[in-house]
């Protein structure tokens, strides 16, 4: 099991307290100790940072955290492993990433997958892990299926997106628990299998009006946090729920 | 224009040496001020460091360099942006990478390619540019070519890629300079068009033989460099030429 942060913004912010506040969970007041990644997007491209290291003892991290990185779309993740499958790598560390329509799409995941290594092969394998995770192998999954159903010449809408991925997402889901971010920096596309939490924050006097969501397994803070009902996917833009 | 530099070892070396020797000519001893990058493989997956600062400032730089990470294959580059066109930013940095047949390839590039912009589009345009270089649009032209003409559900030999890849690194050397290196980790394939060194070094004797193969634009040591011809692709595998 793991946990999962993300930032989607109308506009660049540093999200360095979330991860502040997220980093002792990695091996200080909670277990997640074999591994922590952080994606942040400049434009199309995500800059992705992981480490196999424990996040609460990571220097790196910490670095990271204090940078003052400013990005309208991160991710996040501090990861446990299933000591008796999969062990500390930077191959197995969250996010993962792959470009598509020419932008960078990144990936994490809490939850198990049993079973997903033994599904048949999709119809496309044009997308394939590099590492050992089940959490990689559905990430491949998903992105097959859009690859296949959907047509990367223009802009990809999120719609369009939740509506490619919504029987893939149904069928890995039976295999156990599948609570995920996806974002292509664009949008944030999320799936509270069982356990996921969301912050709005909007602060609407113009002209510095503002749009934050925050995304994570359990909530970081005394704001105003509610629990995403379980099964269901939604999706950011702007810092604002957009489906 | 831009200095490369890459390591193809038998076992896990430590290329943190050459990669100081490096540093300093991203700034203070060589114009190269544009930003840095570092792609390490572990196994099949690759994990790459870049940012847009001048390597012989990079506390970061310096940190990676000092760390003691050991890999088999490691493709380093600093950049000095073409100042007309393409600023500074991570996604303009190199290497680049991209996931194809189960592992990481990256791509370094000296050299210019101008009117690679304007070349018609390939057959297959499923690796697309994240940045707006030219070394990236010409990766992705490699990628292209690779998987539309190699099957990747096997292994993937590195004289079926040389082969593949003749053609469009002589389409797109005739538009400028184009020296480059591509690894996936198990090889690594240099093309030196105009300007690139080679050092072999062996320690034959068993049980402790190893072989070591060091790239790059300018020889960075007195040991025993030398020019590789102009015009020639060659692969590197398990720290010895192969072809």
């Amino acid at each position: 099991m793991c946990e999962l942060l993300a930032v989607n913004a109308d506009r660049p912010m540093d999200a360095g307290k979330y991860l502040s506040l997220l980093m002792p969970r990695g091996g200080k007041t909670g277990p997640h100790a074999d591994g922590w990644g952080v994606a942040y997007f400049e434009g199309r491209a995500a800059r992705v940072f992981k480490d196999a290291s424990p996040a609460s003892e990571s220097r790196y991290l910490a670095i990271l955290a204090r940078a003052r990185l400013k990005s309208t779309a991160v991710v996040a993740h501090i990861r446990k492993a299933n000591p008796a499958t999969v062990g500390r790598a930077a191959a197995n560390t969250h996010p993962f990433e792959r470009e598509w329509s020419g932008r960078s799409w990144v990936f994490a995941h809490n939850g198990k997958l049993p079973g997903i290594h033994d599904l048949p092969d999709p119809p496309s394998s044009r997308f394939r892990p590099l590492g050992q995770t089940d959490s990689e192998l559905a990430f491949c999954r998903l992105m097959n299926t859009m690859a296949q159903e959907i047509d990367c010449g223009g802009n990809v809408s999120p719609l369009r997106v939740k509506r490619a991925l919504v029987p893939v997402v149904e069928a890995l889901s039976r295999l156990g628990e599948f609570n995920f971010i996806l974002s292509n920096g664009e949008f944030t596309l999320v799936h509270a299998h069982t356990n996921l939490h969301v912050l709005e924050k909007s602060f609407p006097a113009p002209p510095h009006g503002k749009f934050v969501t925050v995304l994570a397994t359990a909530p970081l803070t005394n704001e105003d946090w509610r629990a995403i009902s379980p099964g269901s996917i939604r999706v950011y833009r702007g810092g604002r729920p957009t489906g």
